[in-house]
């Protein structure tokens, strides 16, 4: 029976694949105007459909509460009629920004008159692995649609029953459109092993983006066959270098940690230049405590702060490299640049690294060596975001260096080939 | 037993990953001129070390002849003066191109001021999984230094010897340049079991590049927890359209089953218009067969070419799909423009593919519709290759559309971050 069972969800799936990969073709020679017509016709439809969007939703919030998931679990579920105005509103962003399929990248000519360009085109299919979050399915299904990738849509099991009923109104823009009804599917199943079947599938689906904790990030590139492009953690660091004027380091430090302490973006360890920790940290520290945040301090750090009479605690060795997503900063003192660089490429993660400082040499310095998929001088980590670059929306941040690292835009959806022209030509 | 030694296999791997993760943060900063002099010596150091070099690659010929190897896999093997002169030629030419490591690739500011650059970096450790072909080790070497990049080297076991020889002359070339000689290593055991030992080691390696036979990229494919971008096959077709003039008809099918039928963008399928069959089969077919290549003909294809007297065979079903990498041709009549297109949609690899017209709008929509990392419109698929498009070197053809669709040279062994500077930004 258990063998027949998994048989049969294989079988579902590779259907749902094989769909999407036909759905794909149709979406390759899509012109921008038909996308553009679909998203803004799904936007038209969610906004119709608010009420059954919103009954679907009670029942989801009404089996996360009873599974005992928390607060912070149910807001980000979640939904109301601002927040499906603002899905809605998203998709008509993504109509406005321009067609990235098709875009010429490079053109040459060589010396035998062969005529050579670099074009873009959609990946194929993409296979979304997310978090209880509904807007994301609506928020991926409009980013791949416009790069003309079909999406397979895999939502935590508690999101089923909204995603199922956003990809509905979705749907009926497709249809308005001409567009094939699986351009975007949810997976319809809350069977774990779903996801795996899926993962198998590297026959049909070009890319899997799992965006989440780190556990669903390990279980799906462990188990993928599918390349992957992992949107992981950020363990991101502020190192206010010796030259660092307060004021500056001060904004910085408590826009990185206060803004939105929840996201991958947000700081959460900073760094000291030792020369400089009795005169900054004071002021950055005592600004970060009026905002609620917890310091987590080595022993220099410690006897600064409990010197000027701001409240702190001893660092344990585990708060370094860890991302708290909270109002918690781990601070340490460092001897110099060097020791802010060895401590980022043994702690970071390769999301985002900042340095404040009026030095030159010691900028340049640190934008070559650090290794992440965004160096900041002189500027909040909260910038390394595909909408505050002006890449446009994003599908996420990549922490993998291949093909995409840092914010994941349209253009990150495609890939290039190339086109060549020539006149009989033949190699020599 | 069994046991201790594949964890004393696990260990050692981990070790060798690990001082390749070091040598690639040395590379990382190393400046062009010295990654220059590396090579430049490396080359003098290969020139220097001929007689060492020929004396382990005789003893992995006769290793592999004793295995039963056979005469092609031999000469892919066998290494002579002029082939070393080779080797050493071809780090010249990786020194004499351009550094991609600090190449900005676009740069913007907003509308708030903030500067943004996309700079090119290394991606940081490459795995190179090969067949037994020692001038490989070298090629795939120098490229990665160039690029920045530290080299795991994994040649078939039979090219070990032969390997480690050219290993240790290109180390030689790392020490004149003061870059650590763990930049390239190469696997020292023949144990299968290395390879899957380092393809778990995700948080070392940043990329594997398997690049051999389908049996060889499946085994890492299925085995990765390092991200793979894949050296595949190639299944290239040939359209002839309706308007397709004879001679560059005759020219680019001879070319591209002809001149080196055993690499992976020569010609496997050729597609001929039905209303063209009858005027171009006989001449382009008389072409190939008098080349001695085989034909294996669809009935359409087969009638035509009998009736013009010229030798030819039933194909099999599984004929279409081919990669014969010999002077065999699989060839079909198609009904029009769609049925070619549908034809390579199904059979083909994503390769190469090519098509011979005088029509524009056919010209176009073959270009546009055929998903393939190069398109050639009235030019060979040989084409297909790094130094022919004009890249440089190339570490080979990715038929992966994820990070690099097509040849890899040096460009697609970098990664890109991103580089943001202000004057005390924060979020709003």
């Amino acid at each position: 029976m258990q063998s027949e069972k998994v048989q049969s969800l294989a079988a579902d799936m590779r259907r749902l694949a094989e769909a999407a990969r036909d759905a794909s073709r149709a979406l390759a020679r899509a012109d921008t105007r038909a996308k553009d017509l679909a998203l803004r016709a799904a936007a038209d439809a969610i906004r119709g459909r608010t009420k059954q969007i919103l009954a679907a939703n009670a029942e989801d919030l009404e089996s996360a509460r009873k599974a005992g998931q928390n607060a912070a679990y149910l807001d980000r579920l979640a939904l109301d009629e601002k927040r499906i105005e603002g899905i809605a509103k998203a998709l008509l962003d993504v109509a406005a920004l321009p067609d990235p399929v098709g875009e010429v990248t490079q053109s040459w000519r060589r010396p035998n008159g062969l005529e050579i360009r670099k074009v873009r085109i959609p990946l194929g299919v993409v296979l979304m692995v997310y978090e209880a979050r509904p807007n994301v399915t609506v928020d991926a299904a409009g980013l791949c649609l416009k790069s003309g990738n079909a999406a397979i849509l895999r939502p935590g099991s508690d999101a089923l029953r909204s995603s199922l009923a956003l990809a509905e109104a979705f749907a009926e823009g497709l249809e308005k459109a001409g567009l094939p009804a699986a351009s975007a599917q949810v997976v319809p199943t809350p069977d774990r092993e779903a996801t795996f079947e899926l993962l198998q599938l590297d026959d049909l689906i070009d890319l899997a983006i799992p965006r989440g904790g780190p556990s669903l990030i390990r279980a799906v590139a462990e188990r993928s066959r599918v390349p992957v492009v992992k949107h992981y953690q950020g363990v991101c660091h502020l190192y206010l270098d010796e030259s660092a004027p307060s004021k500056q380091a001060v904004d910085i430090a408590l826009n990185g940690k206060v803004q939105r302490p929840g996201v991958c973006n947000a700081l959460e360890c900073l760094l000291l230049h030792r020369g400089a920790a009795a005169k900054l940290l004071p002021v950055v520290g005592r600004a970060l405590a009026e905002a609620g945040v917890e310091l987590r301090c080595d022993p220099t750090a410690l006897t600064i702060l409990k010197r000027a009479g701001i409240r702190a605690v001893p660092a344990a060795p585990e708060d370094f490299g860890k991302e708290f997503l909270d109002k918690i900063l781990a601070i340490r003192v460092v001897p110099d640049l060097d020791g802010a660089l060895d401590h980022i490429a043994r702690y970071g993660s390769l999301h985002t690294e900042a340095i404040v400082t009026r030095d030159l040499a010691n900028a340049r310095r640190f934008q070559r060596e650090v290794i992440a998929s965004a160096v900041m001088v002189n500027a909040s980590t909260r910038f390394n975001d595909g909408g505050e670059l002006g890449l446009g929306a994003e599908i996420g941040i990549s922490t993998t260096k291949l093909h995409a690292f840092g914010p994941m835009g349209l253009a990150e959806l495609t890939t290039q080939k190339y086109l060549v022209e020539g006149e009989g030509h033949v190699r020599q």
